[in-house]
């Protein structure tokens, strides 16, 4: 199905994924919280005690948290699917990974997000990111 | 060269562009035949029998075909180009790919799309898309 | 931070990046030229020689010399960040290349752009592009 919604917004969708990985390779924990809408959902099935990580200073500190599991790491997106519908949005979006662990080993991942946006105060925002691997991890 | 044409027509190919490999990934045979125009083409000549797949049923046949051929499979797409003019434009697109094969090999392939489109009723659809492989198959 | 400034420059800005790359994928030096305002800078710390390439000309002339090292070469590039003031703007971007050199070793190299653009003539041109190794190479 074709994008639907202003192309503003579209564009400024896929920016605000493009933020969220531009936070990952500079490690800047303000920039990647600043993503989120207050009362968001980080949702990561896979990652026992990480199904359903609720409110956005709770987010941000699992996310300082896997960090610091790995001493590198590089995220690419790449876009799949943005629909909006007035001050709401959904998307869904794919990450490319590299990454070194503690223990010294590279991985390269791929996963899939489905997303959930809301528009607050003309700024687009994660309200619910549902994350699963694809690959790799 | 810079791209061309109206923004709304450049954002729009790139989102077709998206949703092609969308449906890769969700291995979405139909998400996958709607990028394509009734009597377009799909131009494989590196591959044997498939030099000119003509005909939007008979895409969607070979590719479902070389689909199976593949029980895992990721896609991203980088856009090279885009040139638009009125109700017609050329492209050329990237593709990064990570397979596992039916003997369970791993490939990680690049390939080059130069693409012909056309829009109907609004909407932009490959018309002819040839492939050719750059790396890694 | 949001991306800043009117889309049809934010949305320029993203593709004279996909065209660096395409350049750099068609091994066509007058393409990627075309990127370069006069006058521009082309800085790569890591790279003894290299850490100010001044002027066009010798821009080109490096990257004539760089590419002849790497029988094949393969980038792609992902969007970190765009702000745009007027004429001017800053950009952030992330390079993903698969190349191989001329002893036959394959490399997959990250890297990262600090970019300062200017447009000229309505055309969005890098006039600073600071280049630094993130991994694999």
């Amino acid at each position: 199905m074709a994008f639907s919604g202003p192309i503003e917004d579209r564009l400024a969708i896929r920016e605000l994924m493009d933020i969220y990985a531009d936070a990952v390779n500079q490690r800047d924990a303000e920039l990647w919280g600043s993503t989120w809408a207050e009362g968001s959902s980080w949702k990561l099935p896979v990652i026992p005690g990480m199904e359903n990580v609720a409110g956005k200073e709770n987010i941000v500190a699992a996310w300082n948290a896997g960090m610091a599991m790995f001493p590198f790491i590089f995220m690419s997106i790449s876009v799949g699917d943005i629909q909006v519908d007035g001050d709401t949005a959904t998307a869904r979006a794919y990450t490319t990974e590299v990454g070194i662990t503690l223990d010294g080993t590279e991985i390269r991942p791929r996963g899939q997000y489905d997303d959930k946006l809301i528009k607050v105060d003309g700024e687009w925002l994660f309200i619910e990111r549902i994350f699963n691997s694809l690959y790799g991890e």
